[in-house]
C-alpha cells in the first residue's frame, strides 16, 4: 500500500510540484529541502503530507510564489524579517546567514520572521546553527487551534519550540522539537485520516468536552501539554513569535486564513548563542558527560535520537510514501 | 498558630539573621529582599522558610558570606559571572545592570552565573528586566532531584525557568516561573512537613515506583511535568545553566553538596531582548490584545495573576508566618 522512493526522488518531486505552480527556484528549493528532511527523519506529518497544502496556498493566492523576504539589520544583535508571504523555509535560510554572523561577533543574536507561510518541522531550522557550534532556540506559532488552560476557545497556535545543542566527538547536534499542544496537529490529522484515536488529553470537542476522537478535536480545540505549565509555554511562544515579530498572534493568523488547506501566515523567532565564549573550550565534553549519564538510565533517551536513527536508515533505504499520497504528489509534479 | 508581620519586618528579620552570621551587607540585603519578595507574592516555599537553610550554608562553610561576584564582559552581548560562592541574589543584582545595558545597545544579551548558592524564587530576578521594557528569560538548575522521562535516577535539578514580558497601560509585567519538575521541591517539603499528599505524577519512591507520599519522593526521585516534553525542557534548562555557564550540572552540584540543608552550588542564565527594535512601538498594545482575549475565556488566567493579587494584599495586610518558623527566624535574628 506504499511506494518506496529515495530522498533525491522526494526532493525532486516536491521541487517539480512547486515549479509547476510558478514557485520561484529559491522558495521551491528550500521548501522541498524542508519536506525532504522531515521525511528523512521519519516525521511523516511534516513531509510530503504537507505538499498539497503548500500548493493549495499558491493556487488560492495566500502565498506569494515569487516573493523574496525583506531582511532588516535591526540592531547589532537583531535581525527582523518580513517574509512578504513567501514560504517560511526561504525566510529562514536567507536570514540564518546574518543571524549566525551576528551571534559569532556579538556572542548572541535574535531573529524574528513575520508574514511567512509555514507548517513545517522546526528542527531543520536550527540544526544548521548547532552544526556551526551555536546553542539555538526557535519558536513558531500557527493559526489558533489551542485553548489556554482553564479555557475552551482556540487562542494559541500549536506553538512548537525547538532547541538544539552542539555535541562532542563529531556527533550530530541534540535537537528537540515539540508542540506546546499536547499533540501535534499533523498527528491528529493523520489519526483522523487513518481512523485512530487521539491520545487522552489532546483536546475538547465542539461541545467543550474532552474527547479522544481526533475529528471532533479538529472541529473543537486542542489543549496544551502538561496543564497550566504547558499553557504558559504556549503563551511564551505566541509572545516570542507574533509579539516579538510584530506579526500575527495565533488568533490573528486564523482570522486572516482563507481556508485553502495550506499553511497560515505565521511568525517565528530564533536565538543563537556562542557557548564557547561563556563556558570555555570544555563545553562539548561537559555536555557529553551529561548525555552519557542520561543514556545510562533505564529507558531514558536523548530527544531526537529516533530521528537520527531514521535519518541513517532512510539515507540507505529511502522512504515509504502511502499510495494515495504518492499518486497525488506525482500528479502535482506533472508525472501523474 | 501564626504571626502576622509587615514586609519591612520580614526584610529586617532576614537581614539581621544574615548579619548575625557574618554575611556582608550586599549579600544580606539582596538575599533578604529576595525572601521578602517571595513572601509578598504569597510564595511561602521560597520565603522565610528558606532562611534557616541559607544560614546553615554559612555555618557549614559552603557559602562565602564575604564574596563579591566576579563579572566578566565576555562579548558585546555576553556577561559571564563567577559568584565565588556568594548567595545568588547578589550575583543577579550586580550582573543585571550590565546585562540590561548590553540588551539596550545590542538588542539582545545573555548572562550566565556559575558558582552561586541559590534556592530562591526566580521571577524576582527577571521582573526588573521586564519593568525596563525587556522580554526576559531565566533558567536555573539545582542539585539533581529529577529523573529524565523513562529513567529512575536523579539527573536533572528541579530546573525552573521564568519568562517575563512587559505589558501596556502601566500594568506590572506578566511573569511565569515554573519548575521543570512536576512539583516544586519546596512544595514537597512543605507537604511532607504538614502531612499532605503530593500531586499524582510528582515522583517515584526509593523503590522506583510511583507514590504520592512526599517523604518517599524526597528520598526517591521527582519526575518532570508533562512526560517526555517536560523532560526535554528540564534537559534544556540544565544545558542553559550548567552547560552554558561552565559550572555544575545538577548531578555535579549534588556531588559537591555537603548536606547542610542549605542552597546548593548552582548555575543560572538570562536572556534579555528589546522588543521595540523588532516589533516596533505597537508591541505593548499588541500584547494587551492577546491577554484580553485570554482573560475573557472561562477560567483561563494569566500566569502570575495570583502572585500580583497577593502582592497588593500583603502590602496592606502584611504576611503570616507559621509560629514555629517565626520563632526560629526571631532566634536567628537575635531577637529570640
Amino acid at each position: 500500500m506504499s511506494a518506496t522512493i529515495s530522498l533525491e526522488e522526494c526532493r525532486a518531486l516536491a521541487f517539480e510540484a512547486f515549479s509547476n505552480v510558478g514557485v520561484c527556484r529559491p522558495q521551491a528549493e528550500e521548501t522541498a529541502d524542508h519536506i525532504t528532511r522531515a521525511e528523512a527523519d521519519g516525521c511523516k506529518s511534516h513531509g510530503l503530507f504537507r505538499l498539497p497544502g503548500f500548493i493549495a496556498s499558491v493556487r488560492s493566492g495566500s502565498a506569494d510564489p515569487q516573493a523574496e523576504p525583506d531582511i532588516v539589520d535591526a540592531a547589532p544583535g537583531l535581525v527582523a524579517i518580513d517574509g512578504r508571504r513567501c514560504f517560511a523555509p526561504l525566510s529562514v535560510a536567507r536570514g540564518r546567514v546574518l543571524l549566525a554572523a551576528k551571534a559569532r561577533s556579538q556572542g548572541i543574536a535574535c531573529m524574528t520572521i513575520r508574514n511567512s507561510l509555514n507548517f513545517s518541522a522546526l528542527w531543520p531550522d536550527i540544526e544548521p546553527l548547532a552544526e556551526q557550534g551555536f546553542v539555538a532556540f526557535t519558536f513558531i506559532n500557527s493559526q489558533s487551534f489551542v485553548a489556554p488552560a482553564g479555557g475552551t476557545k482556540a487562542l494559541f497556535g500549536t506553538n512548537p519550540m525547538a532547541f538544539a545543542c552542539p555535541r562532542g566527538d563529531g556527533k550530530a547536534p541534540m535537537a528537540f522539537d515539540q508542540a506546546s499542544a499536547a499533540t501535534a496537529r499533523g498527528e491528529l490529522q493523520i489519526a483522523a485520516r487513518d481512523g485512530h484515536e487521539a491520545p487522552p488529553g489532546s483536546g475538547l470537542g465542539p461541545d467543550g468536552q474532552p474527547t479522544i476522537d481526533p475529528s471532533e478535536i479538529l472541529k473543537g480545540v486542542q489543549l496544551p501539554f502538561g496543564g497550566y505549565k504547558g499553557s504558559a509555554i504556549a503563551l511564551m511562544v505566541d509572545l516570542m513569535t507574533g509579539g516579538l515579530s510584530g506579526g500575527f498572534f495565533g488568533y490573528e493568523s486564523r482570522a486572516a486564513y482563507n481556508d485553502d488547506g495550506g499553511p497560515a501566515n505565521t511568525c517565528q523567532s530564533f536565538i543563537a548563542i556562542d557557548p564557547l565564549r561563556l563556558a570555555g573550550p570544555g563545553f562539548r565534553a561537559h555536555v557529553e558527560a551529561l548525555f552519557e549519564r542520561l543514556l545510562a538510565d533505564g529507558d531514558a533517551r536523548l530527544p531526537g535520537d529516533r530521528r537520527l536513527a531514521n535519518r541513517a536508515r532512510t539515507a540507505e533505504e529511502g522512504i515509504t510514501v502511502e499510495d494515495r499520497l504518492y499518486a497525488t504528489v506525482r500528479e502535482l509534479a506533472g508525472r501523474g
